[in-house]
C-alpha cells in the first residue's frame, strides 16, 4: 500500500486566502487522510481528536509537531518509556509561535527515543515494510502522507533531512540557533536544530518565514540559476548505485536549464570535523540525560544505555578539543563557496532501507549539523522499487534565503525536465 | 545587624578530607547559620527541612540552587507567580551533576522574577536595608551570610557579578556555554549563564572544577603576577568615587606585589556590541515567555509586562544585525588581551544602593555577558558605610582558568597588603 500524497501547505493558504476553500475544509481533508490511513503509517504519538480553525497566516494549516517539543495541552513522550505519561507544564516556544500564527496543532508525532536511534512505530507512506528514517520518524511520513502540511522536527545528526529523503519530502533544517530551542527535550545541545517537513521548498519557506517573521520567502520570479558545487568527499563510496545515478542526472539536468556546476573539494579543516560530531553529541547526551540516568536507568532501550555508558567514557578536554575542531571548521567551510552558491550532496547513502529495526545511516548528515549549516532535502526522483531519492542542498551559514531558494529552483527544473 | 560570615567550600571539603571535621557538622553548622540568620537575610524561596550528607568529593557541602533551576524534589517558581506551585518533572543537569558530586542541595534561592529585574525578598547580610543585588539574590546572600559554602546561579546581564559584589563574596561566570544550562528557566538564551558563588575565587574553582570535571583549580604555588590590563571605557564617569579610589588603590597595590598595570581601551567593535545585548535580551525573552505571554499575561509584573509588550517591537532583521555586532565585538575582543593577560574594571559602579526596591545596575556587566568572556568578582574592600567594593578580573573567551587564578591572586594581595 503506498500512503503518498503531500499536501502544499502554500497552496493551502492561498486558497483560504482567495476565498475558495474554508480553514475548516483544508483541516477535514487532512483529518480524513489520518482515518484512511494512519492505521498503516502510524506518524502520531497521540493525535488530537479534533482539529479546529484557529485565526492568523497558518489559519487551516494542521502542524505535526514532533513529539520531543513540549506542549502544555498535550502529553510529551520523547519516545521513552520514562515519560510514558508526561505532562508538560508549558508549551515549547516553537509551538507557541505556530499558535499564535493561526496553524492547528495536528497531534505529536512519533519519534526515536529521545531523537536518538531506537525506532518507533512509523512506517514510510511509499512502502510499508521501509523506514520512514528517523528521529523525526513521524513528522517526515505524516506530511507525506497528506495527515498535515506541515510539521516540526529536530536533527542532531540526519534527523530531519534523512526522514524527509526516505519519504519525498522537503525538510529544511535552518542555520543553527535561527529558531529556538526552549521547550524541547534535548540530546546534544550544541547540534540539536529546529527544523521543518512540508511538500516542496516553497512550502517550508512559507511556514518558516511565517512563524519566525523573517524574509526567507522564496521566487519564481527570480528563477535565475545558482552556482552549483557537487561535493566530493571520502565518504562518497558509500553511496548506492541508484544515488550516485540520480546525482548525475541532476547535474546534467541542472546545467541543460543554465545552472553552472562544479566539483567542490572539502578543505581538511572541515574533513577533520567529521569525528568531533561523535565526541560532542557523546559527550552533551550523558548531561542531557543525566537526571534519567540517575533515576531510572532501567526505562532506557538496552542501545542507548550502552551508548551512555561508553560515551561516559569522553573526557571534558576531550569535548573541548572537539568543540575547537568544529570551530575551526566552521571557519574553514567558507572556502566550500568560493566558486559557487550552494553545495549539492546526497541526503543518505540510498533510498530507504528495507527495515523497520533501523532509521537508516546519517553519515551524509552529521558533519552539516556540526557546521550549522541550512540544508534543505530535494526530492530528485525514485528508485527503481519507487522510493524516492533525496539530495541535499547546502548554503553557507546565515544564508537559509538561499538554501530555500536553490532547492526550490531545483524542484522546478526536476519536475518540468 | 551584619549577617556576613561566609564559609570556605574548599577548607571545609580540605577538613573532611583530612578527617578533622564530618560532613554532617559542616552541613550543621551552615543550618544553624540559615536558622539564626535567614529570617533576616531571606535568601531562600524554598529550604529543605533537614541537610543529609551524601557521598563524593563535595560531601558536606551544602549548596543553595537558584530558583530558576528546576529541581524533580523541590517546586521551582522562576520568582513568578505564575509558577508559585510549579512542580518540574526532572532535575536541571547542572542540580545533577551537583548531586552526582555528594553535594547537599540546600534549597532554592531567590531570584528576581524569571532573573529580570524584578527583585525578590532577599537582603544584603551587610546592612539589610541594602539591596543584595540580583537576579541571584538568594545565592549570593546565602553565601554571604554562611548558610551554604556555595550557590548556583545564572547571568543575563550582570545577575552573578553584581551581587557577588554588593555582598562581598566570589563570583565566577564562566565563559558561555561552559557549563550546560538544561533545565533552566530561559530568559534569553544567547547570553544566559550558568554561575558559582563561594566565598574565594579557589572555593570557585574546587566547585566548577570538581562538578565539570576540568582543571580550573586555581594554585598558591604559581604565584607569578598577572599581567593586568585597566580597562577605559566610555562608562568609566558611571564608577562611584569610592569605587575609582578602590580601583586606584588595588592598582599600586598589585603593582607592588609585582604586577604589571597598562591601560587598556577598548576597539570601536567591541564598544559598538554594548547596544546589541538589550537587543538580543528584548527579543529573545518575547519568545522565552511566549506561551506565559498567550496564557496568563496578567500574572507578569507591570515592569516586565511592559518590557515585554516594548521589546516585541524589536524586529528579526534587528535581532540577526545585534547577534552579527555582537560576533565581529567577539572576534575584536582579543585586541584587548594584546599586552595583558586578564583585564579589571568595576563590578558594579558602587557598592549596594541603599533600597530593596532595586537590584541595582548592570551596566559595567552587560558587555562581558554578551561577549562570553569569564568573569570573577574579587572583594577590593569596603566604602564608608563598611559595603563591600566589588571590581572583576575578566580573561580571554575560554581562559577560564587565567580568571579564576588572577583573581586568586589579587585575593591574596589584598588580605596580604
Amino acid at each position: 500500500m503506498i500512503c503518498y500524497a503531500p499536501v502544499s501547505a502554500l497552496a493551502t493558504a492561498q486558497e483560504i486566502a482567495a476565498g475558495r476553500l474554508t480553514a475548516q475544509a483544508a483541516l477535514d481533508h487532512c483529518a480524513q487522510r489520518v482515518e484512511n490511513h494512519e492505521q498503516h503509517v502510524q506518524a502520531f504519538q497521540q493525535a488530537l481528536i479534533s482539529w479546529d480553525p484557529q485565526e492568523g497566516p497558518l489559519s487551516g494549516i494542521a502542524v505535526g509537531i514532533k513529539d520531543v517539543f513540549d506542549t502544555y495541552d498535550m502529553p510529551t513522550t520523547y519516545g521513552s518509556a520514562i515519560y510514558e505519561t508526561h505532562q508538560p507544564a508549558i508549551d515549547s516556544t516553537l509551538a507557541t509561535m505556530l499558535r499564535k500564527c493561526g496553524a492547528t496543532i495536528a497531534g505529536k508525532t512519533v519519534t526515536t527515543e529521545f531523537a536518538w536511534f531506537t525506532p518507533g512505530k512509523t512506517r514510510n507512506p511509499h512502502n510499508l515494510e521501509h523506514t520512514p528514517g528517523g528521529s523525526s520518524s513521524g513528522s517526515a511520513a505524516g506530511v507525506a502522507a497528506g495527515f498535515f502540511p506541515a510539521a516540526i522536527g529536530t536533527q542532531t545528526g540526519g534527523s530531519i533531512i534523512r526522514p524527509a529523503a526516505f519519504c519525498g519530502v522537503s525538510g529544511y533544517k535552518p542555520s543553527f540557533r535561527l529558531f529556538p530551542t526552549l521547550g524541547l527535550k534535548h540530546f546534544s545541545w550544541s547540534l540539536d536544530t529546529i527544523g521543518f517537513f512540508a511538500a516542496k521548498a516553497e512550502d517550508n519557506a512559507f511556514i518558516a518565514s511565517t512563524c519566525s517573521k523573517r524574509d526567507l520567502h522564496v521566487s519564481n520570479s527570480d528563477g535565475s540559476a545558482p552556482k552549483i558545487g557537487i561535493l566530493e568527499s571520502p565518504i562518497d563510496d558509500l553511496m548506492s548505485a541508484e544515488m550516485a545515478k540520480a546525482i548525475e542526472q541532476l547535474r546534467s539536468q541542472a546545467q541543460t536549464k543554465g545552472a553552472s556546476v562544479i566539483e567542490v573539494q572539502s578543505p581538511p579543516a572541515v574533513e577533520e570535523a567529521r569525528e568531533a560530531h561523535a565526541i560532542i553529541q557523546g559527550y552533551e547526551a550523558v548531561l542531557a540525560l543525566a537526571h534519567e540516568s540517575r533515576t531510572t536507568p532501567d526505562l532506557f532501550s538496552k542501545e542507548l544505555a550502552e551508548y551512555l555508558t561508553e560515551s561516559g567514557e569522553i573526557t571534558a578536554p576531550q569535548y573541548d578539543d572537539a568543540r575547537r575542531t568544529a570551530n575551526h571548521a566552521r571557519k574553514a567551510s567558507r572556502q566550500l563557496f568560493e566558486d559557487c552558491d550552494v553545495l549539492l550532496l546526497p541526503s543518505a547513502p540510498s533510498s530507504a532501507p528495507a527495515t523497520l529495526a533501523s532509521t537508516g545511516d546519517s553519515v551524509f548528515n552529521r558533519l552539516w549539523t556540526l557546521l550549522g549549516m541550512p540544508c534543505v532535502n530535494v526530492l530528485a526522483g525514485f528508485d527503481q522499487k519507487g522510493l524516492p531519492l533525496g539530495v541535499q542542498i547546502i548554503a553557507p551559514f546565515g544564508q537559509d534565503k538561499k538554501a530555500l531558494q536553490a532547492a526550490h529552483w531545483l524542484e522546478n527544473i526536476i519536475s518540468t525536465s
